[in-house]
């Protein structure tokens, strides 16, 4: 299993893709989706079958407070009153939410250390106004690629991974095996804990985000050797929490978002999808899950679809 | 150009959809979008170009008051205060805002009449908490496909149509053959009237949601007999305004939605796309905006992709 | 001890004040305060001390998520990145609240039952556009008039009293016999159960919101006697939670709010106030309590001051 | 008319009130309502005649869009599909809006210019999380005196005085002399420009925004000399605008509120105490407007009552 977790630090160095795409680069690992692995992987729409991986918004969410909340929809109009010629009745929402609550980007505006973002953007460039560099609003024509589906838990043989259960290079290579798939360049990754059907199975917020399984630290430079565009989850943050050495505080995040400029994509739900990938041997797909384009945004809710 | 339009109800009785997909229907025409149509629609992905077809979404947006406002995007964690283990910060934002506010899908629960919503659903189903019928997560599983755009503006040889301008069935027709493509059962229909770029010219709201060119009420017949999935426009509520008689008020919404069972794709941005398929005289593409699971929701915002 | 609680129907059609003042009004019990009443309050104010009833309007409340949520405040400008003539530098803030989530009024289109609210206003006139009558604009000259806190905790002798412990028209009694007043017509009657000072000491909405001590159903013939104008309490609604019976839910509101027209402060902080109070022995005041004016709102948050 | 106004620098050092309640002061001149000044006020209620000097809170306010939007209040439950225990129906309501939106507090933290905010705190100290000095929250054990009205409209025979127009300190001179009063330490003085009338009569939030009549730089002095701890009016920034000469923006606000420590009323409605006023010459009264304790709020929406 896992061995010492790498430094912090010293992996962020390492793994460091500043100036790879340019000193004002603002898009990081989603750079590694080129025109050719986007037609390649629109090859892999062979019967049409579509996999929604959005969370539903509403109330029931996994957020219902503390720094975020569950999306708060409220009606303004629902037509009942209405008189208007020819009988028209029309009916409008509003929504309160942290672009945080349920699935969503983490865009490369959203974790920094040492003063400095990804690519080396200024730090204090994250105002009262939002993002100044790196906002949401730079992954607006993405994100879509090839989608690869990593199910741990069933490679485990477990409904889902416990709480602080560190998912190693070492799985990821033996989920690929099982997955008879091979990752590379510019692959959106899907790993599955099994952290959605704990939720669904239990619907207790505070147990779901007490911790959670999750990828270790020394995961990054798998990462980084296959070139991965964006890593996404059925868990709330991506890594194991907690973490693997006292006091680790969302270091994974500080590597993969401000170090190696990946974009990731949370609390997602990958029961239907694993099912049918269990089925019928498939673990690879394509992937659209485009942001919503907050300009100056931290990050978006998304709905991403797979379709296969 | 337009005879007189159509009675709306007749129109409505006309060309309903209710019960084509069984009594419990909740999607209409996105049914259209067939597995085998989708396969066929992810051809289209021939050079991995991207277009963003969502407009931003903050302050600068056509709807800075009224009855619905441009989204409120506000910061509540900005990392600067943050002292945290191993210098970690974070930020994040909050978002309020009309489901309704920027580009954005109508769902089937946003217009009704006579009591009775598509399918027959209740009118009175539109309560204060919601759609309990038709609301947008019903459309969760899409809206992928083929997309077409009909340039309307390019047709006419104008920047943008002005508003009252009503597009016909022949405008249709016509455009359809300039774009050397014929539209069928399950595509999206993308029409491009040129407000889109008029707002950006003006900066003007005001002027903008004055008034419209769009879609007269003879168009749905066309759309029927094409038996297209969705339609979108780069105006805010796809038909023309105002209407084409005295006390006419959104019949178009009525037949469209209502009786139809037709979601509708609005404020959205064809400017780059329209270039590229003037230049490469290619107007089809894979179309993918899957709208975010509100439950319940009237509305979602989008950023769909058309990729070619 | 409390006897078998009255039937609430019952005590609802005993207790009744509907066209009291008129089969228009909108204003219920507050039409008590009389400018007679109103001048003798004001010569309540004898040394000058202040005490701010209201509780803080921020994260840490006791209401952090479900059916309401703790206000979230967030800045829109905070001047630091602002370039202006005269180095000017502004702030702004934006709060997205239930008006019902820390002190506020509980207005008289909070409640109703069999299809009527106060004074026979019409159930199905609350909308999702809110209160077409009864809404907390009714109350927008007011609430300001003599108050008279009534210390339970204090009377029996005990920080706080637990869940589920019933105040009964004995206890008021006795509560106003050691305050040294009685309580008349036009009152705003304060009464303490120290539930304010449990959830300062244990900072536990979950326990605070599970349950509280609170007025038995019984006390609305006490109050209704005494022609009492609001009661204001420390607990969130006013009354014993869990009920007096199986079943019982929220009785005690029904009858006041819609069989009275009272209406209701709850959620208030009188710890200073009655440690005051115990001190130099006087137990009535000038309350100066207004809403806010939301038009057709339910309710309002508020920050009452007592002054002596 | 007015002289050339003061050089906006000068004038706040001459006037500043730093350090004068001591170096951590954060009320300003608030500290000014003795409890002496305090019970006399409460001697100025003669009649009981109460009146509500807050605007609606709706959305037909002045500030339709913009940095500021007219609070949006939306319903989440009205009791119409609830079915509860004993029939019980309960309504509850949101409201997202700026604190700056209708009537209003601007706090001390409102405003800073040259990295400082009233008695020398930091203005660095107004982060993305608000004011950790000078919040709103300092003042909730106010506002409440002795109020006077100056009415400048009535004193110059007009419905309302036109934007731009400089109320100048013999201004103030004049309308304390024909209301028979004088303004003294620890007054809130209210002073009427018409503006409301304006707005009422045109409702036109574009012409009402536009600019104002207002004080003049000047008074600020006057102001100062007679120690008053409130100002307010029923523009919507006090101070003329434009300002009086080129380029100046706010300058009143940065002497006021970051030199003197004054915290202002806006937005304010004097219609009906100012006929009141007019018809039994008597201009001063009782003034309760207690802040909501936004915990490091920048501002508070208000509804103060005025009590003869």
């Amino acid at each position: 299993m896992s061995e010492v977790a790498p430094d912090m630090r010293e992996l962020g160095a390492e793994l460091r893709n500043w100036g790879r795409w340019g000193t004002d680069d603002e898009r990081g690992t989603t750079n590694l989706i080129t025109p050719e692995a986007l037609v390649a992987a629109a090859r892999l729409v062979r019967t049409g079958k579509v996999f929604d991986l959005g969370i539903p918004l509403d109330g029931d969410g996994p957020q219902p407070g503390g720094n975020r909340i569950n999306p708060i929809r409220l009606m303004s109009e629902n037509g009942q009153e209405q008189v208007l010629p020819g009988g028209f009745k029309w009916a409008d929402d509003y929504v309160f939410m942290p672009l945080q609550s349920a699935s969503q980007y983490d865009g490369l505006a959203h974790v920094h250390y040492d003063g400095q973002l990804y690519n080396g953007h200024d730090g204090a460039g994250i105002t009262v106004k939002g993002a100044q560099k790196l906002g949401i609003e730079n992954q607006s024509k993405g994100i879509a690629g090839r989608g690869v589906l990593l199910d741990i838990a069933r490679l485990r043989g477990v409904d889902w991974l416990a709480a602080g259960e560190v998912i190693t290079p070492e799985d990821l290579d033996a989920a690929e095996r099982a997955a008879g798939v091979r990752v590379g360049p510019g692959d959106i990754v899907l790993f599955r804990t099994g952290y959605r059907a704990k939720f669904l199975a239990e619907r207790d917020p505070q147990s779901f985000m007490a911790g959670e399984p999750g990828l270790g630290l020394a995961t990054a430079r798998w990462f980084k050797e296959r070139d991965v565009a964006v890593i996404g989850s059925d868990n709330w943050a991506i890594e194991v929490l907690p973490g693997e050495h006292e006091g680790a505080l969302f270091e994974l995040h500080m590597v993969l978002i401000r170090d190696m400029g990946m974009t990731l994509a949370e609390l997602l739900d990958f029961e239907e999808l694993a099912a049918d990938c269990a089925a019928d041997g498939v673990y690879e797909f394509f992937y659209a899950g485009p942001p919503l384009k907050f300009t100056r945004g931290v990050g978006s809710p998304i709905n991403p679809l797979a379709i296969k």
